[in-house]
């Protein structure tokens, strides 16, 4: 029996101990998709409590309180800190199996030292101790990062967003750790929420474009991704319900964008003109060489007793299993016939989608890029070991797994870059096996280049970014 | 290797061995879904032959037959139970990797004393065997029962049915298991049956509650509710193509239930109707605290030829793969937002409908219950190794595996129980294997009371039984 | 640690490797299902270089190429084949967990004695030493194909084709493997093609038929079904979307068929136009105790681009995950209920169909044929390891995969056959697998019979051709 989470977490076989130990652990980080706030980075915050970091916030750990049967004040009602965590290790027992179980102690492990189990009994050690560490220089976010080997962050932003806190952490000459914007249009493209003309009445505003047509809307915001570039933004992010293709004529998206600005636009209406938002912009990160991240198949904000009391993000998002692939396919060729699809990473919240996926991406690659048309890493709710492992195999089995982007946290927490970890470790665990059971050869220069390469170096080159692929981490 | 089936059978690890002989192997059963016959329970039954106990009503066995080319006949037809024995024991051969090989071996050896293999060389041997126990007093329907180490069962019963049988075994004192009554009101429901009308009468007829509009038909189902209650019952049970969420309003329902009695409604009408229905019972379950189970994901009776012949559950239902996420969050939502929600146990024939199903229980869980939303133990087809499995994994990865109900027979047959181990040890190999793996504390108090509340005390708590949720079998 | 691709590739227990050596190894070929052309075979083409063996036409290997940012010049285009053979090599390097790693490794070992990996490294080495071999007599392609223990073959086959090199093959006395066609009807079923009516031209006159009605194509269909019939054809084979039904009266068909040769009509009439097309094929297939081969699940030629460019079957499909299950077991039933069902054998190309698809093949079976109705072997896409385990998997959990038809290359080379190979590895592990644990018998003769039914003679006796089921292989 191996030990609990020891330094051979998850490594089953001696090839797979190898390759984490002698080049995934020591391969820095890139964390492409986030959803930290540069604020805390620009003023390097520090925590109070153990509470703070990991429940502030965290609709992953509230989904599993609900689940224990624990009452709303002590998730985000106005229960003590110390009552919060009681009930997040009483329930965390119960979470054997769940990613959660394995983040939490990769956490305690890794910025705290503790290396039990967390439950009922062990909280109160537990909380005293991380109360202490977090009172330290060296937990505060940027020291985090630091200690983390993050050589870059992507966070997540609004057209509209001035960006401030970016200028003032790339000013600021004593944190060496690039922190760049991503450009994610939602509001300009959700053309059904009441809320719509308000948005665009601040995007012209932010733009100095005034937004009277949809071709406005286009300049609009082709502005504000100038201004973005201008300070280092190269990655775009698009939630989609589901990849649509709905193409219409440039008149009838005129007509359905005066109609969304009255705010009476059909379904019909919404999803053609969601094709033609995506279509355009697509265009547009082609013309800049920027990489469009597709994200899809979630159903947000369910349980309305709950989002309209606490709004979105609060824990009551499910899969929603209508993508149909066929239509994908088509969105990606109405960019690719004319030559202008952009480099693109696929992301479904349906494992199920995983197959069709591999499938649709070969059908689009092309000499500009390395592995152009991507799918990206185990997405949420699949972000475990089973899920994660499903991913790179269907990559594996039908595309180039040597070429995939690897990890990203997508995570609001500064403790996550464990995640890194923990998806190397599934990823050197799944290679070594292969190895070890003959399937592909004992080549450990051909396996450590493969290693390094899913880790950081990949995704180094993909995104174009000012780093050394290579690079190693002293340790 | 391992020899075949033996006491350690899908215990691939010590940790596993252990927490099924020590934990699992002595804990009782609670049987909360089945469809056996209480009147066989009242009367305990005894059985001629094997053939009348596996082949009588099993549609799971006739199938087999027939992919083995197996003329109808020796399946339902006049061969002698001989002949039919001996047709079932060659096909038995080639189900490898087959539950029903697993479920019937575990039936021989647990029952019969039988610890080789049934083939058609075999099948005399067996046959003679099982015949001669068959005879004995321990082998009566109660005597199965008390020797599976069965404290509950609820059968399945319509709102029509007099519960003649269930009273017999309340009032017989020499019955010491619980045998309660299911409350599953399809027939009300299927407003679009050619015999719609005819059953409407029946329940104004039960109820004495004249219906002639759908208020009066939710006011005689109460009634039925009420009668039920009086006789233990306190778990329902729904048979649907798929959760449906077309809301309509109160008029259009009444007009809809008008059509519906005259045979004439159209297929948004019955959606419409059945939407309605379901939120009404919803309604009505939460108020008396009772439990809803939705099962979905099966088209029925597809062989048209077998059907006329043989009728319903002959073994020609297959899996209905539409099943829209997105209307089963609707439906819970319409429950949840006034507060209204019953504890529900959701299960999919559709195995793909795992994730989903995971991601939408989070959404609904609230201090109400431990574990309100539950997905089911993996149901009929899935009902396997690998079905069971990776419903587990599913759970464990997005919920509390820890607040699972586990296992229910769902069968015809008074020799299932034997599932009931076999779903316990593919549970005790899973955890033990993660222990094993380094993934969870080896803490064996943790440990055993997870797998004992998964086993049994989980579900006498969530149901709410008159029984020792920490109850323990003598052996 | 394995060595890489030994002889026991795949097999990782001690049951395993005797299951595949000592039966799997030794059983000869029936491939049932290809696409290679019957004129090489007539000719006995002989190959100048790997590049024309490997890259000619594989479209498979193209996508990798592509997928890893070669240009179109060294994989379509007018470099070298040496160019080509140099970009393949080092592409294959990162297509680790790839079928095509091992296929491509199973051929350099089977047919070229070569036991190292090719890269980019080895390219040229390995390049040689191919295509010295290809200049001998026994890599002439009837001598591959007798190399390969192959003793017949099902090419694929348009209804208006002449076959006239089948027949050549056949009155060559010198070739002992049977060639033989199979009918692949679908331009005769695709009424909304823009050139509809120019083949419906051609089929008049290869039949003799004058097509002016439904009717007529049904009867010209007859005729050259008759044609193939007199040489050896029993195989009939469809591409489809997904298995539909929409049925239609005989007059509305004879409409639609009108308009169709006027080139306008519309999405329902196709799928009703083509629900008839199957269903008429179908009754036919009955009558001439045919097999019928049901393909669905691709979208294809998605990629406009390339595919204006190359044409079809390039390398830009992909998976079209709509495929309602309920559709399929209509359309059965439209079959079944009259009784007309021929043998059927079902293959999509969505995996996560093999549940569903597992269910209904149960609600057709009868005694006409042992296995009446089937699941193919992983299809294309699914053509992996992890596929065929999951679809032999899914047969086991649901069926009896003791009577499974096995493999298939469903290739356009002649290097393929060692896709047997590579399904019967994998074959033999699983089942040897599960002996190991306990979970069948160790039965050497019930195993050997197993393995070597699925391998062989299962498909021998389904599909009743002139071959000896219990053949072995001299060694």
């Amino acid at each position: 029996m191996k030990a609990f989470m020891d330094k051979d977490f998850l490594l089953e076989t001696e090839t797979a101990g190898k390759l984490f130990h002698e080049y995934a652990e020591v391969t820095p980080i890139l964390d492409y998709h986030c959803h930290i706030n540069p604020r805390e980075i620009a003023e390097d915050r520090k925590f109070d409590n153990i509470t703070q970091v990991w429940l502030g916030g965290d609709h992953y750990k509230w989904r599993q309180m609900r689940s224990n049967g624990v009452d709303e004040k002590y998730i985000t009602g106005d229960a003590t800190d110390r009552e919060k965590f009681q009930k997040w290790a009483e329930t965390l027992e119960k979470a054997i199996g769940n990613p959660l179980y394995h983040w939490s102690h990769l956490e305690l492990q890794r910025y705290f030292g503790y290396h039990g189990a967390l439950n009922g009994k062990t909280a109160e050690e537990v909380w005293n101790l991380c109360n202490e560490a977090l009172q330290k220089d060296d937990m505060s976010v940027r020291n985090i990062i630091r200690r983390s080997g993050v050589t870059l962050i992507c966070t997540t932003d609004d057209p509209v967003d001035t960006l401030e806190w970016h200028e003032k952490i790339a000013e600021d000459d004593s944190f060496e750790v690039q922190v760049l914007p991503a450009w994610r249009p939602d509001k300009a493209m959700n053309a059904e929420k009441s809320d719509y003309a308000d948005y665009i009445g601040k995007l012209s505003e932010a733009s100095g474009v005034q937004i009277r047509t949809f071709a406005d809307l286009i300049q609009a915001l082709q502005a504000r991704m100038e201004y973005f570039a201008a300070r280092g933004c190269s990655v775009s992010d698009h939630a989609l319900e589901y990849v649509m293709y709905e193409p219409a004529s440039d008149e009838e998206i005129e007509q359905i964008f005066q109609k969304a600005l009255a705010g009476e636009i059909s379904r019909t209406e919404e999803l053609q003109f969601k094709t033609r938002f995506m279509t355009e912009m697509g265009k547009a990160y082609h013309a800049k060489n920027w990489v469009m991240q597709l994200h899809y198949g979630a159903k947000r904000d369910n349980n309305q007793l709950i989002y309209r009391k606490l709004g979105p993000d609060t824990g009551v998002d499910c899969i929603n299993n209508y993508a149909p692939s066929a239509q994908l396919a088509d969105f990606l060729n109405a960019l690719a016939e004319p030559d202008t699809l952009p480099k693109t990473i696929i992301y479904s919240l349906n494992p199920n989608d995983n197959a069709a996926i591999g499938t649709i991406l070969g059908c689009f690659q092309n000499a500009d890029t390395v592995g152009k048309v991507q799918q990206g890493s185990a997405w949420w709710f699949n972000d475990h070991k089973q899920g994660m492992t499903e991913q790179m195999v269907s990559l594996a089995n039908l595309g180039l797994l040597g070429n995939f982007l690897g990890m990203l946290t997508d995570s609001r927490s500064f403790l996550s870059y464990t995640r890194h970890e923990y998806f190397r470790r599934i990823l050197c665990n799944l290679i070594g096996g292969w190895v070890e059971n003959g399937e592909y050869p004992n080549d450990e220069e051909a396996l450590g280049r493969l290693i390094r390469g899913i880790s950081y170096g990949n995704a180094v080159r993909y995104f174009g970014f000012s780093l050394d692929a290579d690079a190693v981490l002293r340790k």
